[in-house]
């Protein structure tokens, strides 16, 4: 398989970590965002949506969308689980998960920040606090969602929650969220980043995360 | 069941359609976005994103989060099915859906312009511009991604992804989108409004739909 992404991706993070959590290898083919190769011919090609990641399987199909791609890896390798079989339980699993999924990661995507300063004429402090804002707003809902436990979100072992809040949490410190008010998030992602399949899915231990600095 | 929701809102919509096409009854409980509902204290305390919709099951156990509802219902209620068993099929209605639930209404959400406006001044122009850059944008990448044929997205009857497609539409509708570069998007809706589930959920069918103009 070939996982091309970004490693600063958030996105790219999440599904690293799912394909690492179940041991399915994987050559990273690069895409460099900030040099706006997602928009080159070719990689449009692939992902209509010029995004990352894009997930090619043994065979050349093409899976784009983190979350549709992490569904996928879910369904053929199905252990270890990312989410519950119980309908109710898995269903607290994805709100958690999309709390940051949906409601912060496409409004603090690249794309939208970069729409902000050239059409609204944003500068680096608006997008400080833009960023910042719907961060903050996540992890308030999150914070009250999340049940109170020890270890990970809502398991014995890293679920889809725990994925979605672990590479969030990159971007939280990236930007120099507080995160002071939110200890259920802090140990979730504290719990992750024990892990060895989540540690080696972080971005600073991507092969592109040399070439950038 | 109850329902809490607001008539123009595209998470609710899509949530409505699934409650239909499954025949499941449930009691519409208007939130006046507008009027701000959504922030009170009660409203807060069901669903700490202080989003619409909230799904409250019969023993009051309470569902955030519009994807994550649709699921939980596709598990309890499986027919009509909105998602394919196939792992690769899934995947594909999937990514279909998100390109709307994902890329677009969270960057597009009433709360994401209200921001725009109070933090970076955006005018009613910039709001219109944004609303409209973001569907585009949208509506180009899944021209591509869905298959050419008749009917619905993916099938012979309505799946996620046209639910996700039709409510999005209300929207893009509601702003003058130019959908004509889009005929299968076109298509789809055209096919999902002929539906009887889906015609009831349409916002101009909902109670507090007549309280608004």
């Amino acid at each position: 398989m070939k996982l091309y992404s970004y490693w600063r991706s958030t996105t790219s993070f999440r599904v690293r970590a799912a394909l690492n959590l179940k041991g399915v290898a994987y050559d990273t083919m690069p895409v460099d965002l900030l040099a706006g190769a997602q928009g080159s011919t070719d990689y449009a090609a692939l992902n209509p949506g010029k995004g990352v990641p894009t997930l090619v399987l043994e065979d050349g199909t093409v899976l784009v969308q983190s979350m549709a791609i992490m569904d996928y890896l879910d369904r053929v390798y199905p252990t270890p689980a990312l989410l519950p079989d119980d309908p109710l339980q898995r269903t607290g699993v994805l709100a958690a998960a999309h709390v940051f999924a949906l409601d912060v990661h496409p409004v603090n995507n690249l794309r939208t920040v970069k729409h902000l300063q050239s059409k609204l004429d944003a500068s680096a402090e608006d997008v400080k606090a833009w960023m910042l804002h719907w961060m903050d707003e996540g992890c308030k809902t999150l914070e009250v969602l999340l049940p109170e436990r020890a270890g990970f979100a809502f398991g014995p072992a890293p679920g889809l929650a725990d994925l979605c809040i672990t590479a969030q949490l990159y971007n939280a410190h990236r930007w120099g969220l507080d995160l002071a008010p939110y200890p259920k998030i802090r140990r979730i992602e504290a719990a992750c980043l024990e892990v060895p399949a989540i540690r080696a899915a972080h971005p600073d231990n991507q092969p592109d995360a040399k070439d950038a600095t």
